[in-house]
């Protein structure tokens, strides 16, 4: 954890570097410290079809879903959704001043006792992280 | 509000306009009267692999996931259900005379308390909407 | 039901045959005898974009959402995903001995009063049953 699951308007890969997106959320991840790196799974899906409001062309949606564990305050979530959300909107903020953007972000909380995982990261980064101290 | 992510299989893109499904399922959201016209975002995945049933060869999947905001009622959620997902039957229709078809939709509703959105539609449509009265 | 929408990194097309996994986690699905084979919908998106962990190149993710009806215990829930996550982790077998993975298994249970579907591939399952009796 955490996972972020971005979709994304077909023709903002035109106009945005959208890896670049990813790792910017990365970033802003990492910079809560409420989360290990080696937990951090961002990506991005472009839509294969669309329909967005009033249908405009210009008009261009990102869709963020960010899925954590337990084990964190609502308030903690609440401070890192808004980090986390702020990168999204520096990243955009060109498009904030047009009138064809939707830019949205949710949290959700998994159920510890309906998830199964394992990450070899998290034992390399840790080691790393020994040996470079 | 609302989102539709759309997932589907890869060959009903030989067969169905999805973009086209998309469209049905705005005006479908639309017809409700239960939310604005710029907050609707409907978009589609083609899946890039899939396990289908018993994995005949015409089996296909169309899975709808829509995402509201707080603030409805149950009974209104199920009433804008009912009429969406009747959009959805009335695109397939002629799939759901053969054997090998498998449409759902679920609705889910976000958390206010972890929601971040930023829309700039939402002002545009306003403006237009006035100065066309 | 049930539904598995895998998420996965996109160099991960170069090494395994992601529609195998699916195949595999089909397989699994039945073995659990708590789901009807007619209702299951696997299915596994390529991410466009990404940014993993600390962003080494080797870094690979899979994760997989998996959507359930309403009706089963808990302790039902917990053994069917603990056997289909067993299975995508023989999948994975060799990935888990390199410190550059990630795999992940969440089970969500849909609210039956927010849901809506038709499945004309559990008739004919049921009648191509019967007369194979």
């Amino acid at each position: 954890m955490p996972h972020v699951s971005i979709q994304y308007s077909p023709q903002l890969d035109d106009s945005h570097d959208m890896g670049a997106l990813c790792h910017a959320l990365n970033e802003a991840i990492v910079e809560t410290k409420l989360f290990p790196l080696a937990g951090i799974r961002v990506r991005a899906f472009r839509a294969d079809h669309e329909s967005v409001a009033d249908r405009h062309p210009s008009n261009a949606f990102v869709a963020m879903q960010v899925y954590i564990g337990q084990g964190r305050t609502l308030a903690e979530q609440q401070r890192a959704g808004a980090h986390i959300y702020a990168a999204a909107e520096a990243f955009f903020a060109e498009r904030l001043g047009d009138a064809y953007f939707m830019l949205s972000m949710e949290i959700f909380e998994n159920n510890a006792a309906l998830s199964w995982k394992r990450n070899t990261v998290h034992p390399r980064l840790k080691d790393e992280n020994k040996s470079s101290h």
